[in-house]
């Protein structure tokens, strides 16, 4: 033993750094995936001769009980199991025989089963979360089908730009989640392949079949060279950068909902589910759903450059840096799930209010209305001298100190002799929303068929 | 005009602010894809009545013209061009009829122009992206082809642990690069989407063709909400995700070359080219190419790290947050392409040292082939058991200072009866290796499997 | 040669390998720092016996030349000099007898010499930046003098809670800025120590006298390990540490002004100077300047998260990853400046709007101030039970669908039979105001000492 | 209750979106601190007028027993207590008289509340860091002091450059905790200021004297602004970028450190306390605690990088976003904690082998000695003449195939004339070491310097 430099350490184990060390505290939640995936590691060696049939029985029948055991809340854990495999592996030889139960880790490693108990969770719990975002895109959708008739003014910089439909706002988030859909999809097939049968790092020596290991246990296929799936955290990663694309889009969908119930905007009103009170200003209700939201958009992106940080510049294979990516993608499937069910709560039930909308809209939002009119008109004024000329009926209604639509037709006429009487339809909000009939526009043709691109990314039962 | 407070101030504008503010210093790399853009637009513009084919031609004509200014290095940029948009048709309206020009914005917006330019650009770049990433993995899996025969010392956790093929610990991080290149396709087809015709944000007022316009500029669709279509930057987001996510792998690959070529290694010794001295010390040749390629990892990922935060909270549609992206676009992409360059030049020049890889290798490393040769004896002996017998004959190896290989067999049946005389085939590195015989292993086929799977990936052309 | 494996790759050495190599393109800017290190580490070495007074002579006045050549743009860079260090070296030994210039770089590294020129720079450049940040919290404390009648609705959660002095608001963010400014003083007095004589890792071999060195180059005192000295970069990361900081406040400072610079709220107008209009919508002004200080604290962020992965897990000393820290501090330095800058024009220019101020003031904003009338009634009602009575009259006004001031003393007393008639003096924002008149309040006395802290920690001149 | 969207929302509170909201699972540990602050705010109100000496006697008496529950771990959560703050004046409540447990909140928002609990229990823990740290520098400033005599070799690129003291080297690293020690000192300064009294965010309306509740609560001093008071969390962030810096710092110290204790470098052997073995390979022996801190520095920055994202962009004042601020400070101080006594546990129990050093000392380290002799020289051979010639003796030793060393003095004198007998006194390592005698080089006097400065920074019990 090393001589002794500080006070506090003895010659034998350090206490702390056991704790430091062991994993059990939070691994033990891929106990069913590390369970099914010895039953499957132990099925495939029948047939490679270390089990034998009646080994192979003794060994399911001991995991159910011991299953049974985490079920029920039962499990007991000792002092040496660091983590679950090692927990899992030592009751099994507690509850069986022992002889039996130490042929199991054959030509196995912990590097190749953490990496198969972690894919294994991942890929179950994104496709929960699969459903989730569904049912909040089709809650969202749904809105958007029955509120289309809503008119509400559209900003560019915070300001009012443009009126656009209501459901048209809702779609333009909407469209950002169902690109994390299909993404997430993506990220589930990469996560969905199977590293066991890798050993420590060169492979395994008994002439296991994979491939039927991977089927047994759901995998999409399997992972195809021996160092890099002991080494490789990808999948985490890949996973945390999903969401943190996903929460900066929750932030920005919650900034705008934050923004329009406030007192000064006053276009929707959270449900009380999704609001409290101040201990101190008796009047306050807050948006306190929309600002966790926001706020953990950082919660989940700090969780990814935490783990790229951790892996960045890991020399070969495994290095037990690694387990720093466990807790992360824990803490990001629970924000994730929580976050996107919170968010299905706040869009089921809040109340906006079309009244409050309407009323914010400004004439001068249709100065491009005025514009579009002299580009259309038989004298084909070119956009650039329509642009200027609108800004100059901005301008007089400024100067006159009303709204650009109570100036008279002839004060129109003065800015432009090419005016005519049927400039006066340009001020109808309605009227400039369904002109943006192109492809993607907030015209009513436009937003029901973007309802109809979303139903069909959501599959089947988009409804 | 506000009371001025600050000294600095005067009553006109701020020369730092227009500098603050301008992006026609870099957005100017888009010069090609705005008038691209441009003509696209205009010539769909024809069929909304907004131009005649005689006035679209004029356009064309003068954007031929504008283009040619620009490869010739030939274009002068005025103080009021504030970007590459309206340097562009600030310079038609002084080569065609004015009044032709000014018709050329009809309907549209910075906004969706300046979206449209970007996906076009990124798009065009990770296209060559992806050929220089081929072409690094080709040159990969040819010497993984070609070298298939060195054994090397395989690590876990930087200690030696089993023996493994240096082809083996190449196509190691080849599958992470392969990974790469499959998620490069998917986020290049998300990125070449086609959001002209967007307007500044509620769509186009004149019945646009917009499915004629992503065609004619070679993208795969459009996008389908006009709001988001102009306040989004995931495309570029993802793109730069992507990028941490390769120079990730590039920090490992890098990691473990600059240790091979340490001196106390020794197992690869890197070209010249690549290589450089020190002004002090005239012995001294370092790895000054990985070490940059490990240290850009940071680079890459601060730039996702910076635009994630710029977007973060962000209210609906365009602000001019947005603008923080574009450099960190094209810093990118000079990083990621200068980088697949500069790895590609290491990997091809390289020479690996055999001799020093295999004096390297220790009779320690093939402690579990003692184990497992004790599972596959007549004994059945179980794994576990196997084990620790193992680790007591590396314990008397370690007593009498010798290698393991070194102990005679009568000293490993004093440690346990069942070694039999064929024991000592256990001590054969090559052995060892090709006992990892199942998918994903070290052993020959094994590996020559890899680079049929990398090939298949790599497309038709991965010879 | 080893055998080339990829087409690109010939037998020389790689110009793309250069280019990703040197560091002159973006290094020279430290032209004048290298200088002054080079003359006063020369000066140094007359003591060493190094050199004689003469040849000090002639390489000091060789540096002259070359600082002019830099000053005037007429320096000329060759394909050698692949850093400010070899040009300036290279430079010198044209112009003054090559013998003598080749001693210059005795007992000298790179390595303690780009540590040297970098702290030089960044102790400059961020002097400048102090006075710079001083003037914006100058600027602002002066505002807050002025305008310290103005009464504005204050905001919890982005609700109307309570109303506050607009100079209480502007403050609140000085308070911020202020500590950004002791921090400052804290980064600089550490970056402002001299590694110069540290050699490339272990020290001078001269016994070169560091203390008269670090004299003569203005640091605060000497790095005290050589090893450190050279590998570290500390002194850039707590300054990006910093800026990330300070780029916080900004996004917050602008978020502010940004939703306050609406027309839903309208309490400030931009000066034209720091605002922009549309291309498409002739009535817009939009607060880019603001958008683009919050967006830029991205781009800060970004910088400091690249460094620090770049530096993670680096080995001891020098390592070339290490020069992925020089271009994000020039990047810094110039984003701080310009940001510092613009924010002093828009705090100078900008306009506030008392009168949409207080007309936004709501009674529902006085609901604490009847509660906390109960409580300093003769009933001495406890605050609890005070904030719930005073709720009920909040829903009273609702349900009769008036303002709570509206409401009749006989309504009041409807609700607790303990308000007297006083209790209508609680209508009355400015009292409000007043009463928060402990320390840290939006009081005047408050405010005015508010005022007065900020002004001690400017120092001497922070009129 | 506006219309339902979705299946799972029901007309009531939504469980999941308290569970989302409620704090008092992790704001718990600021138990001790709540009571003490209540405590002191109370007292303070006396003064005020709010309470009478009896009501503060009978609050503080209450708190006295919920203090107690929590340390005997018999405090009872209920449902309705959504965080620390609630569930102490709750049970007040049900333990002394309602009526005047329910005037405790008089004029206190939980805005000054939790910022006041936060800062004191940051600041108490910083505290115990700060010790922990000093531990860590004193137990390596031990080692460096008693094992000055060990040479080995050092590195720049990792490629050996020049021999150094293993001293040397420690306190390479010591230098920069040691900065961190400094940095520490003025974060938890700033830390340690009072907002208590700043309400929820205008103020406290009953002139209650801050100053004297700071004094009571050991704080250094008070906040100056309320609103900024209650808005902000720099103090969590700047401990964040604190521990980021540190943790970096750890990651290079244990980056060496693994990198000396492997098979290939051999300079230490850890412990077996902070070594773990293989559950594969018997012969296994792995720096898991190094490689777990230098994960573990991930962790670090991802929770900085969190927080940062979600305090950017907030609006004035307090927002809940906030919230996510407090989870990352506890996890931040466990990590720091936890890492600190494990790296001093390390460094106290690691074994040098100065054998193993000595004999990776490698005559071409010394190649800047020969260049060095002939500076030193009669000739006064320019240091770049010497540098070349130096490198021709490299070249010339290459290809004999042999040492520099072993190079006959007849051989030196081939490359250069100017070479003199006396040029074999070079051949010597610790001369090598003792040439480097300018202050912070590896020589014995400037080792000894340095360990002097720490004991200085690390103050009066340096020892």
């Amino acid at each position: 033993m090393a001589q002794l430099w500080g006070g506090r350490f003895t010659d034998g184990p350090d206490p702390l750094m056991q704790k430091y060390n062991d994993s059990l505290p939070f691994d033990k939640v891929l106990w069913r995936q590390d369970i099914a995936g010895s039953i499957a590691y132990a099925r495939a060696n029948i047939k490679t001769g270390i089990l034998t049939e009646q080994e192979f029985a003794e060994i399911e029948k001991g995991f159910v009980l011991v299953a049974k055991e985490w079920e029920e809340g039962r499990f007991e854990a000792k002092a040496t199991d660091e983590d679950i495999h090692t927990a899992n592996e030592r009751r099994l030889s507690e509850i069986i025989d022992k002889q039996i139960a130490f042929k199991l880790h054959t030509g196995r490693s912990r590097n190749d089963q953490v990496a198969t108990d972690l894919r294994m969770w991942l890929r179950d719990e994104l496709r929960v979360l699969e459903t989730q975002l569904a049912d909040f895109l089709k809650t969202t959708v749904s809105r958007a089908e029955k509120e289309i008739d809503i008119i509400m003014p559209g900003y560019t910089h915070l300001q009012k730009a443009q009126p656009v439909r209501w459901s048209h706002w809702m779609l333009s988030h909407a469209f950002a989640f169902a690109q994390d859909l299909e993404r997430l999809r993506e990220v589930r097939s990469r996560v969905n392949r199977c590293p066991m049968g890798c050993g420590a790092l060169s492979g395994n020596a008994f002439g296991i079949d994979r491939d039927s290991i991977a089927k047994e246990l759901g995998f999409d296929g399997i992972t195809y060279n021996s160092m890099n799936s002991v080494g490789d955290r990808d999948f985490i990663l890949e996973a945390l950068q999903w969401g943190s694309m996903f929460m900066t889009h929750i932030s920005r969908w919650a900034e705008d909902l934050i923004i329009y119930s406030s007192l000064e905007f006053g276009y929707v009103r959270l449900s009380d589910a999704y609001s409290t009170g101040s201990s101190l200003m008796p009047q306050k209700k807050n948006a306190d759903s929309l600002e966790l939201l926001r706020g953990k958009s950082g919660r989940v992106f700090g969780l990814m450059c935490g783990v790229n940080m951790s892996i960045k510049g890991l020399p070969t294979t495994y290095n037990k840096d690694l387990q720093e990516s466990v807790e992360p993608m824990l803490s990001l499937l629970t924000t994730l799930t929580d976050s996107t069910l919170i968010a299905t709560g706040v869009i089921s039930t809040l109340t906006p209010n079309p009244t409050a909308m309407l009323t914010a809209l400004t004439p001068d939002m249709l100065a491009t209305e005025l514009a579009d009119y002299l580009v259309r008109s038989p004298y084909r004024v070119p956009f650039r001298e329509a642009h200027h000329i609108s800004g100059r009926v901005v301008a007089l209604a400024e100067k006159e100190g009303i709204g650009m639509d109570k100036l008279g037709f002839k004060q129109l006429k003065g800015v432009d002799e090419r005016f005519k009487e049927d400039v006066m339809e340009c001020w109808d909000y309605e009227r400039a929303v369904e002109m943006k009939s192109a492809k993607g526009g907030t015209g009513k043709e436009g937003v029901k068929e973007q309802i109809e691109v979303l139903r069909r990314i959501l599959g089947a039962d988009g409804e």
